[in-house]
């Protein structure tokens, strides 16, 4: 960087929907995914749900000439999704798994099973140090009764802690993912207020894809078309975020966006589209001062909202580990109650057999309901644990705000 | 700290065997450590196993004249059990939860459910930014055939590469807590030889206190004292470390332990004994750089030695995933031939009793074994990929060892 030139760099991002068994054409498309790498050759590449360790593997293969060095993000049952492909040399890494991340339970939402995380790579690149951050925040099912809102807002506020504390030493910090959030959402104001990331697709000199920057549109033959209905061109939930942290000036000279089915081709690489940003990197004269995204008075707003829907979140899980508690001991009474009436017929001959077998019956049911209720009687209090643990650091973080001259 | 004057701070750190209901002489204890830190006036005080926030709080209501400042870090089922105590005011808070930490099901040990973490607190004092470390490592049940190394050392790894990546912007570095760790164990060397943490005990210019440094003693009228047989003297597993990062210098003045019941006092504090540090900061010249504790060909045998470890846990995981699998699948076989069975008795009279009872004992009996090895499964799945992950963590760190010139 003698004479301060000017570093490019080209960074792509995807939610690939790898998932093993239910994902339509998975292999076709992770071949294609690779395929395109492989032919427009940029510097990072983020990925996200590539579930299958083997897919991963299988683009390590195809890539590793292009891509020589690369980390797959190991967590949860399935995995957490996350991969980094890169140009030059990752230094070090490191996983911050969010402490909630929905309902074991929810079986057909899945994403507990995910152990949804915040992967970082250290990359260096002619002396600057890059932090790149890769994430997946919990998925939105019902945007008019978001259930999870709580959980995600626990995750975007601990995914800027963790970006401001991990980042210190960083030059340059780079954030890609689908963060299940729209830009107007409480979420995304809180991350970019509390960590100062800018929004490649709003400082873009020149954009060229989806109307708006959307990343999930109607005319991707995977998306579910009835969740779009309320937005016709689609929703943008998929972000290239980043920042100069010590005496560096990022710009954002490109932003582009696939458009569903690539030409020449009959299937689009995933449901999702593709976010590809070209970044000039310049060093300046005197280091930025570490300042928040948003002015002060209007980041106070912003961390008054999201803990007023983390208190809501707190109050659900705390009606939910009541009501768990409550049907545990009920079960118990259940299960006492057969098992003493059980000890009663013991005694007595074969030909009342109705009894017996009920009873029998009845202290299953009641030792299944009292397994379930204790197990969510344990998940709702740590559900709980965790949004009074940050609805406690949000307040903290208000009267930092408040306190500062 | 013009004209390079000392700091001069004193740290406490005590694991308060606080446990609601099972801890002896619980109330009155905490009663006697607040009052014995209100007397004593430190700087920083650092405990763990303060499981109860009652206790907590009162605590901070007690303290709060000479200790303005506090946290209490939530997490698991029961709570982290951690919090800080401080003179100087606390900027800002993150936690991170230990991946592995071992077992549901292992209720009499129990760690599983306090969800094990390590607390960060950042205080400034005279313009030097401490990073503060609170934690608690999973406990040691037997240390001849010790089943939870693998985790400890997964905890010891994630806590090392959780300092390291976070207080690259600190001028010094403090970890207080119980490791559950002996001084020549794997994790202590790796975690001091990747972080570059220097043991009080051992740096210290005086010390006075348990012999050896014991923080777990067999004159402690709470310890379990067939455990410390093979260790007449007892055994050090409490630690205050400590390093600075950029253009200061630390030293420890002064090292003490309490040794069992305090003066004038039929209880000590705790079934462990306090390490209280007295540390002296200075400005040197130059900035240190960012070394290694130990020299790097022995870092590498400590990372190796630590891998087989992992390794070793990894293949005791993935045999319990694939026996819990298996137990599953028989299960659901067995389910299916009862249900087949009543299926052929419906239609029959009540005047075989017995098949149609126990092919529904057999039913619930089946379902129950076949929830209960699912759920082994889904943990030994997730435990098989944090393992992995921290293996490949290891191989990715021993490789960038080996390649430094």
């Amino acid at each position: 960087m003698e004479g301060n030139p000017t570093l490019r760099l080209r960074v792509f991002d995807l939610n690939c929907w790898a998932i093993r068994y239910l994902s339509k054409r998975r292999q076709e498309r992770v071949r294609l995914i690779g395929d395109m790498l492989h032919r427009e050759d940029f510097d990072l590449v983020l990925l996200q749900e590539v579930w299958s360790e083997q897919d991963y593997n299988d683009l390590k293969v195809k890539l590793g000439g292009c891509y020589p060095f690369s980390h797959y993000f190991r967590s949860g049952v399935i995995g957490s999704g996350l991969c980094v492909f890169s140009k030059f040399p990752i230094l070090d890494t490191l996983l911050y798994q969010y402490s909630l991340n929905g309902y074991p339970y929810m079986l057909q939402h899945g994403d507990w099973f995910c152990g949804k995380s915040v992967g970082l790579v250290i990359i260096k690149i002619s002396e600057i140090i890059f932090n790149v951050y890769v994430t997946h925040l919990h998925a939105e099912y019902c945007r008019e009764k978001d259930a999870y809102l709580p959980h995600r807002l626990v995750q975007a506020w601990e995914l800027a802690q963790f970006i401001r504390h991990t980042s210190k030493a960083a030059d340059v910090v780079l954030l890609g993912g689908d963060l299940n959030m729209h830009p107007e959402d409480v979420g995304i104001r809180l991350l970019r207020g509390w960590t100062g990331l800018q929004d490649a697709f709003v400082e873009a000199a020149h954009f060229e894809g989806c109307e708006d920057g959307c990343t999930l549109v109607p005319n991707n033959c995977f998306t579910d078309k009835s969740g779009l209905l309320p937005f016709p061109l689609g929703i943008r939930i998929d972000y290239i975020l980043y920042k100069a942290i010590s005496s560096y000036v990022v710009k954002c000279e490109e932003l582009k966006t696939t458009k569903g089915a690539a030409p020449g081709m009959d299937v689009p690489f995933s449901d999702h589209e593709a976010v590809m940003a070209t970044l000039h990197i310049q060093r300046q004269g005197q280091a930025a001062g570490t300042t928040f995204g948003t002015a002060e008075p209007t980041l106070a707003d912003v961390v008054t909202e999201a803990r007023t829907e983390v208190g809501v979140g707190l109050q659900v899980a705390q009606r939910q580990r009541y009501s768990s508690g409550r049907m545990a001991l009920l079960a118990l009474l259940l299960l006492l109650q057969a098992a003493a009436a059980l000890g009663v017929l013991v005694g007595m001959d074969a030909g009342h057999p109705f009894p017996k077998l009920s009873f029998c019956l009845l202290a299953f049911l009641a030792i299944g309901v009292l397994l379930l209720a204790t197990g969510l009687h344990l998940f709702h209090t740590m559900e709980v644990k965790m949004l009074h643990g940050t609805e406690e650091q949000m307040r903290m973080a208000l009267r930092a705000l408040q306190e500062r001259p």
